[in-house]
């Protein structure tokens, strides 16, 4: 009998190896929807085999009985026995380690890289995991909501980062998709800021990028705003209104068939036509799914098309180097050709806490 | 003039390449002492180079000022082309990909694997070292004392899992070190339990291995105890006895010196003794430093021997099969010939809550 999840057709075809031997986590959980610590998935013409030691050996047969996924029990050398009569193998390169790849050579093995093949399969969401990413997204802003009112005059950046990762894991996530960023006043203008000790003060600007995972799948979000009106961040506000009206744009003009280049063009042309383009540092978006950054890519080098099913970051972003920083994102997917939110709940407009 | 961090002399020598290339995070961190998401370490004969990108790069320049360390504003290709007159790289294979093998080659170089040079070298702990560990088992175990009391019936694993974790990062941890597990009831028989919605019940044993990283370092700590005493775990008790004195015999008796398996044996000795030795199914202990899990290794396979400045787990535990598991552990370290711990502020004993 054939055991052979349908979604992994169109990869084994296309990775051109005698099979596939997958050792990284999140390609092994795409792979079988299955998820432990450790294990190895090795699909080969005729089947699709999960080794899982004992430690998971009970989980995996229980969860994937009636699946076209096979459970053995075994650690690595059972799966490279079971490899060895393939003698071209496609991995993942960026996803397996010298060490490995070393290992297999010491086998005998030659090796491909299926990345692609996987790749140009993951960008295309099924409803399965369209679900996931919107509970990933819904958890986020049902924790930034409950942690609004407990913003405080003097709370350190690093405690408000802890208390939101604290009410994403209580409502169900896993854990982050990324390192909370908070940033205070001007270190808003650093894209990548590492979240430290900045303690707020009234009227600061306070930028949050932020995340979480939920059954393996991410969400990405940000929003920035003041907290407290002291009279004194017109600019600030120009810049948020200019940011958000980017923002909006590319979820109103973006449709199937564009270019990642296209689609960043719109959110660039608006900013450019208010003087901030040189402001807008970075590229409008990025794929999101199990991993926090996959494809597809929006920025001015994106020659790729974007197609229903995928789902990525609408980001803007204004940064005055030592000043100030508005960034305002969502995770969205595209359907039916148009740009759908994921996210409804937070407000995007409400400039003052 | 030269540039060059003393304690890269011997891996550098060790290592037998022209150049050292690092991308990872946790040794860039370790060559130089300044931390980065992104950036690339190379170290030649004459120096040694830290490229970080704009994002930083300011940050880089400021922290290692005075150092050995020479900063230069760059990305993966103004590294790669700096690389190019060394033929021979080294690489840590284990946390290198194939990808970043196929780019070295391209550009002409052969690699060797440099890991055990680093192995070697992280092995040892600096003063610095040990300071930045104790500080993460401080952070552990204040945290643990400040859930206890909010320890309630009815909670679920990963409720208090996840406000372990907030407690830790409210302390200073910048993350965990390793997904914290907490096991109710009979779930503590699974070594490697995942957390899960088990709701806890008035006399259950409670579980809870767990750790968190303060400036990249790590602290593992576990803790076993019954949540009330229904005086229906006469059978427990009796293996916490068991384990926890093994636990203590090895803080006894250790010394710098022995192999790590002379080292285990002192647990499984005495749990042999009490005929719990065939359910204390792993090892005994494994190093702890950058990683959660580094050399030495401290089971029966351990040939290694212990010295001074290493430090390890010391974590016997006893499994019997969907009835209940008791593990004990300490972070320590080996200090003029002896093991001493970094937890002291957390009771072993305290079996009753």
């Amino acid at each position: 009998m054939v055991m052979f999840p349908e979604k992994l057709r169109k990869i084994f075809d296309a990775a051109e190896a005698d099979a596939l031997f997958l050792e990284c986590d999140f390609l092994r959980r795409y792979a079988t929807d299955f998820y432990s610590t450790d294990g190895y998935v090795i699909v080969t013409p005729e089947e699709c085999v999960y080794f899982a030691d004992l430690r998971y050996f009970e989980a995996a047969e229980k969860q994937l009985a009636g699946s076209a996924v096979k459970v053995l029990e075994g650690g690595y050398k059972d799966a490279l026995k079971y490899a060895a009569p393939y003698p071209k193998l496609g991995i993942p390169y960026p996803f397996t380690s010298v060490s490995a790849l070393k290992l297999y050579e010491a086998e005998g093995h030659t090796t491909v890289d299926c990345m692609p093949a996987f790749k140009a399969a993951m960008l295309i969401k099924s409803e399965a995991e369209l679900g996931r990413i919107r509970s990933a997204c819904e958890i986020a802003e049902d924790a930034l909501l409950s942690v609004l009112p407990e913003i405080a005059e003097g709370m350190e950046e690093r405690e408000l980062a802890a208390l939101l990762e604290y009410r994403m894991r209580q409502l169900g996530a896993s854990g982050t998709s990324f390192e909370t960023i908070v940033a205070f006043g001007e270190n808003g203008s650093v894209p990548h800021y590492e979240t430290g000790t900045r303690k707020l003060r009234f009227g600061d600007p306070v930028l949050i990028d932020y995340g979480c995972k939920y059954e393996g799948y991410c969400s990405d979000c940000t929003r920035t705003f003041l907290f407290g009106d002291d009279g004194k961040h017109e600019e600030f506000k120009k810049i948020h209104a200019a940011v958000l009206a980017a923002h909006e744009l590319v979820k109103e003009r973006v449709t199937a068939g564009m270019t990642g280049r296209e689609a960043d063009a719109v959110a660039r042309d608006h900013l450019r036509e208010k003087g901030l383009a040189e402001y807008f540092t970075h590229s409008l978006g990025h794929g999101v799914g199990l991993q926090i950054h996959e494809y597809p890519v929006l920025s001015p080098r994106g020659e790729e098309r974007l197609e229903n099913g995928m789902v990525f970051s609408d980001e803007p972003g204004v940064y005055l180097a030592g000043k100030l920083g508005v960034r305002i994102e969502d995770t969205v997917c595209l359907k039916d050709g148009r740009v759908v939110s994921f996210m409804s709940k937070t407000d995007r407009k409400a400039l003052i806490l």
